[in-house]
């Protein structure tokens, strides 16, 4: 079968969250479904960690409370998103197929008792997933409830890489695969470098822990293939599926919380993504890590509508101090994701569980009760989505894009790199927040990909690029885009081999420069920069430095002090009808901001006029334009804009007053036309 | 045969400490009695680390030196605590019984060569501690030197949980016994949360390693287990002995400075607890943890007379740091032990070991020898503690308690807590330093036990809290006591879940308020409360707060910062006849003070009027009370007290002057009657 | 065969370095040449992980490649060290002989991808390296290319100690030829202590986890077998090669940044000692570290030249932040190990690696290419080099030892010491820290050897001491030496078993003094001492102090406070011709420098008048003195010197400036007659 629907059929705004009702007595779902309907929840994911209670041993199924739960929420027009529960194995699997536990790189099996799904490369695994996935399909993939299928749980978390038996195995066939022969992976993973050159495929081991350092190729393959090998199990299970059903097959991602699994590859292989966020609770400004999540969740899916499949209500219970939400920031939040592109705001879970190791985790009915305030706040937002239904399917378009590369990624979180301050995670945020303050919408895009639709691409951590993705990105600069690229840049291909020509030599025709030497400072250093004609502006860094051979590239900011004082810190290079920025060190918030006023003004990119602190993002829909604002400031603001404010119902005429800590929806008329330059 | 007295014979307070001179030639023996004469030893522990020179192969014994050991201490009039040498099998054991080591939680197989028991179900190392138990009471149960027997040293240390496959089959035995059936397991344990549903007793598996957090039901039965085997190898030993033996028999507990065994349960096994206890040298006020080990010892044996085993002349040598004792400090710790109701004060050990892993660890023979300041205390020591015969036998009585429950320590200790911040050893010794300060003497006590006697409890941490014992507190409370609850209490009952009502809702008729949602704080945050009725006090706090609900408690303090800004803090309830107090956040130190004047005046409870620093004990005898008093300070203090000062001979009237850092024990008439209101 | 000639015949001071041509098609190895011919390149290490390409499968050897290599070297003039690439078994090696996989003390098995030899003790892989280095030598002894054979590669790092079960039975041989017998045995480790006496030598195993700390004499032994067991496997390699080859054999050590082999007994089996040395980044001052290294270097091998066989040209890549050199700093860091007798300075590597896990590794070639300012720095340093062709086999001469003791140094780093701010090497940096700054050159020495040659004795950390080396170190004294000796030595003897008389007690008679007890301080805490006779001098230390036992000793420094206040700090005894410095707490860098000052006169060693951070060294030649002076400061200085200065080629009368950051070597006549007072 194919699928027949792109988007399940609920109504606008979906609503819902985790509901997991195998814990509580009969009675009590009952009362679930009533309180469902006070709150508009109008779809709920089930049977997510139910595998021992649908396949009580090998081949023997009980559906009987299934069936009785898919009818009780059919009968109150809940809608159902119906979850394979392949994330964790029951006990029985593990007792009969003891081969199938997960080793950690130090060799240590993993247990039972927690969740977390068997090995990857487990043929037991794979059979048993493909039997329960299957049974589930060819039961309920009529059952008018279900809406949407939920393949797992977060891939990659709590178990992705795997150092079995059968996962080396699998890996020796898959390097055969990638590399067709024993000389290519030879070649590949340069292992004339410490005499580890491979005669035979059975002498080729996973990259468990050994005496030091290991081959930093063969690592980087491994996360590719502990990728590539997780999907493959979403597949299985996708397939068998599709066999019974049309709905549409998501699984949840984990977005910048998770960094096992290549999003843009999974994005292509499910029907619509679906990703969970919970905010950092030791981050005090945790809506912009919260941005980052809906952004990359849009953009894996090439700016299609998106679930939000969980979030919280208030505090988790996994962080070392598990903060509440404040009163109005779970609407805040959710607002953020629907501003993001997110069609179906969901939880995890509908009722607080009284055992196991989430107990402590916030839920839309606490284990307060209904008197609560987060119950009210639950309410609250169901009616406030209820207005918002004309959003659904509309898009966010965007001017700039922020480069995210999980490949990369993998690559630089290797050991031996030249400092240990250097973070891709910590560049993209200091980027991305600086944009988030200057009020600009950003997508992430992959280096390779069609950018020409963007005035300005920036990348803050593209240690790995191949020949052709750099070619892409001069490209994108000689016809006309301005390209921002941060230090350890350009540095490897995709074996984590130096390139020829030395750091940054990939991009040197777009920048006009190259690195002779990274100059790292020492802990706590920091350094000033002279900017700017008159070289008048100070900008502070710190964490590096580097020696720049300048091929072109004009010198707009100067080391005044650390190892490269006197030489060029950042530079900028027209080439072709474009313009190539360099900054060769971790400037700081200050620093980027008075930087980025000015590759703005090459890129004709203009930041916002409201102050910090008041994200507005504009969906754009066939027929209006939807500016959804939210106010994270402990004032209120004035908002330019004219049309309906949907939440309370109310014309805008030219300034909308939105309190602090609030929230507004304004449809209006389209503002823009189209993206790009 | 029953033990046929409860207390050795021998003289007043005893004194001595651990004896091992198989580690020096049969001249240090002699040269050794001499010395214990000199400083008045008159019991010393001898066999506990033997074995291995005892029998020296398997079945095979050797008993001529400790019969030669033994004469010779009988014949000098000093007295033998016999001990069984369970706590380290020799070399051959675990070369003949390789399946009986310890496995870890990461399953690493612990090797021999420092010391510890092996697996606490190991088959054979039951077997072989019945053997040499039998061998030992059956040679010795009639030697004149022994009067009490030593089973083993601190159970729980270094060795305690156990995930070997001997351990695993007893963990499902004992399961099976507790809980009856798979399917009340399931429902004890939550286990349809995460799919963990067992089918078969074969599916239970001990809490090893696992990809995520184990299930805190299973973990926190896991401790129960591991506890139970324990006390179940020290009891086959107990029983081996009293076949032969009338001599009291214990085993040294380690108070609070070990986790793993609840010493409530073991102090019911035991003839006469004993302890063992060390300063925390990084702890500049190290006194007050030993009143509280001093004090739980006490109250964990009911109040009777007990034994300090072991405490160290100066410096040990396993805490990062090793600070040496200063002059006379010894000496204060020995009163402080006494005080608190020791009956015998000894050391680890008699003369320091040239050789192995201890060898640092100071002892009443130093590596200086007998010329130096350590000798010459412990020799003064002995000639004091020869002036309080009399004392033996009096006991301490307390109208204040303190909940001390081993069961809800291990459960809130498990992972996923709300803050990492939330300790309960921290509020334990934040309340006990409190009560330490005002001079107010405290028990400790088990939240489900007679609480009548007491006018005053505090529960600094009673996370978990069954209904019955929830229902004896709110009993204490309406029959006229003043109960004060700290925050996270009340939370979870015997199986980790969450009670229904909701966080604190057993305790909810006791307090008048409920928890409607914890918010912790960030990392370094501190908050301020407004207390009393013109709210003119500040208490400072940090760490936590929470949104309460009020269920007729009075509010008595306001936070005035902080998530919970404006909402109540402190509160006061009137049920019944009595008080009950809930603090939602972590006063400091001032705050407690502030808050606890209040209290006290509830309850009818008198703090000393002495400084701070004075530590003042009474303990009361059956013609006399004593008054033991050590003064911390660097001054000298006035104590208001009217006898016969016991050390020096003297008689005072009215008032007794204590020199900066000395001690003094005041025999005097009955001060009080009887404990309670 | 013998080897017939004891230093390579290169010219002058060799220069090079590693050079790896297997990672590089076979048109760079022309290039390579072609540069090192510019750059003065005469020696270089080859093959040195190349076994993989050499035995390209168990017993089947390709040498076609490396017979070109160095043909090609020769035909250029370029003389080859030929390295046995036996640091890095093939991965066939470990795929047919897995049980040769080292095991780690948590029971770990190390598996492939990295580097690092299989177990020292395994049967297969000492055949494998007879095999290898056989065939190379077979081969090669007589190419003229090859001047020097280099065994290995840092042995010790990153493999030393071995838990596996070859391990073990390796183990129980050694212990039984140690020891002599189990009785014997018994004694040494105390195994009285905690019960664990052996019965059986099958009953012993290897100190691997355990419950609690290991028995510390059998930790000690198995270092000091694990340090016999590498020197073993060097010994079969260097005896197979001397069958065929005459050429000295070398294998480069790791000086302080290795602590797993006694370089004193690695000396005696090499031909020639050489060295690795790497600037720790963190360290503002890494050029005393260098120098450290550098006079150890020379102090193991009795003096003789070495050869630096590693240095870096910048960064390096393996440490936390790896900061580039400045420029000028490789050549002022070369100038310093040839100031402290290297006569070769060769880099890791020739040229950079593109893969692998050393790829951020500097290189004499960096990936910049020849563009850059370290191919620059390289080139100007073979030419500056090239003037001291003179220097080669002059010696340097000190007046001051400081003892550096491996098996003191590793008792000490055991578990369960007094304090864990107690640390050898930073007792001995301090102390050297002083010399180095007041421009006193210093040996490393071993407390047991002739000392007479010296004025000054240094014990900064001799926590083990042998009565036969307390003798040597108290007839130093008797002799008319200056014995300095700081806190925590003289302990224990070489089974880590306290010394009979207590601490300090072997050297008594040398110092007058011995020590009561110890007295650590609490993190962050410091004291103060009164200086000198009137003590108005006031030092300050931290971290320890002791309570002494004056023996005859003059107190010369009191502790104003702390545990020890009003009692001896720092003490000097005059015992026969000479005198006894003990220093019984850690005095800061000003404390030490005001200290050293009275210490010096005492000893009639002369201080430099040159301001710090000025390193002038001087090397004795037959004929002439050569003054070697690296400017580290940032400004220029003035030496007072008369000669000609080699790499100007300057005659310089009286005064020589030396620029900020720059060096010079003037050749002078005999400044001075021998060493020793």
């Amino acid at each position: 079968m194919t699928s027949t629907n792109a988007w399940p059929p609920v109504r606008g705004i979906a609503y819902g969250g985790d509901y997991t009702p195998e814990q509580w007595p009969r009675e009590t779902w009952d009362e679930d479904v009533a309180l469902m309907r006070e709150a508009g929840v109008d779809l709920v994911s089930v049977g997510i960690f139910a595998w021992a209670l649908i396949e009580t041993s090998e081949g023997v199924f009980d559906f009987a409370w299934l069936d009785e739960l898919l009818d009780l929420l059919h009968e109150n027009g809940i809608s159902v998103d119906l979850g394979t529960p392949t994330a964790s194995p029951p006990a029985w699997f593990f007792a009969a197929h003891p081969e199938a536990r997960v080793v950690r790189r130090d060799g240590a099996v993993m247990g039972f008792g927690a969740r977390g799904m068997a090995s990857h490369s487990s043929a037991a695994y794979r059979e048993a997933i493909v039997r329960i996935a299957t049974a589930l399909a060819e039961r309920y993939a009529q059952h008018p409830a279900v809406v949407l299928w939920h393949v797992h749980n977060e891939y990659g978390v709590p178990v992705g890489e795997d150092y079995s038996e059968q996962s080396v195995q699998a890996w020796r066939e898959w390097l055969r695969d990638r590399h067709g022969s024993l000389d290519e992976l030879n070649r590949a993973w340069g292992t004339t470098f410490w005499g580890q050159r491979y005669g035979e495929w059975a002498e080729v081991g996973a990259p468990a822990a050994a005496p030091s350092v290991v081959n930093p190729a063969q690592r980087l393959d491994f996360a590719r293939f502990t990728d590539h090998k997780l999907r493959e199990c979403f597949i299985l299970e996708r397939d068998a599926i599709r066999r019974y059903a049309t709905q549409p097959i998501t699984t949840n991602f984990m977005a910048n919380q998770s960094w096992t699994t290549d999003l843009w590859a999974w994005a292509r292989e499910v029907d619509i993504v679906s990703d969970d966020h919970y905010l950092w609770a030791a981050d005090p400004d945790g809506e912009i890590g919260l941005a980052i999540a809906a952004d990359l969740s849009r953009s894996v899916g090439g700016g299609k509508p998106w679930i939000l499949m969980e979030h919280s209500t208030s505090a988790v219970n996994w962080q070392p101090r598990n903060i509440a939400k404040r009163p109005g920031e779970m609407a805040r939040n959710s607002l953020s994701h629907v501003a993001r592109g997110a069609d179906a705001i969901l939880f995890f879970q509908w009722r607080a569980s009284r055992s196991g190791a989430e107990k402590f985790h916030s839920a839309m009915i606490p284990h307060a009760g209904t008197g609560s305030r987060v119950w009210r706040e639950v309410v609250d937002l169901g009616a406030a989505l209820g207005t918002l239904d004309e959003l659904r399917g509309s898009r966010v378009v965007a001017d700039v894009a922020i480069l995210w590369d999980f490949e990369s990624f993998w690559a630089q979180d290797l050991e031996w790199r030249p400092s240990v301050d250097v973070s891709h995670a910590e560049r993209v945020r200091a980027f991305y927040e600086r944009l988030w303050r200057d009020g600009v919408t950003v997508d992430f895009a992959l280096p390779g990909q069609d950018l020409s639709g963007y005035r300005l691409v920036i990348a803050p951590a593209q240690y790995l690029v191949s020949a052709p993705d750099a070619a892409n990105l001069t490209s994108f600069v000689e016809r006309g885009g301005t390209l921002l690229v941060s230090f350890f840049s350009g540095i490897v291909d995709e074996n984590d081999a130096v390139h020829a020509g030395g750091f940054g030599a990939p991009l040197r025709d777009a920048l006009g420069v190259r690195v002779e030497e990274f100059l790292p400072l020492r802990e706590g250093s920091t350094c000033t920069i002279a900017l700017g004609d008159d070289a008048s502006t100070r900008l502070t860094a710190d964490a590096w430095q580097e020696d720049l051979i300048l091929e072109g590239a004009q010198v707009i900011g100067t080391y005044l002090d650390g190892p490269g004082a006197g030489k060029a810190a950042i530079t900028r290079h027209a080439r072709g009808a474009g313009i190539g920025w360099y900054v060769s060190t971790r400037l700081d918030a200050d620093g980027l901001a008075k930087l980025m006023r000015r590759v703005y003004a090459d890129a004709g990119v203009s930041p916002s006029d409201l102050p910090e602190g008041v994200e507005v993002v504009t969906r754009r829909g066939a027929d209006a334009d939807y500016v959804v604002a939210v106010n994270h400031r402990e004032d209120a603001v004035e908002l330019p804009v004219t049309g309906v404010e949907l939440l309370a119902g109310r014309e805008v005429a030219g300034s909308l007053t939105i309190a602090a800590g609030d929230v507004a929806v304004v449809r209006t008329t389209h503002t823009r036309e189209g993206g790009g330059r």
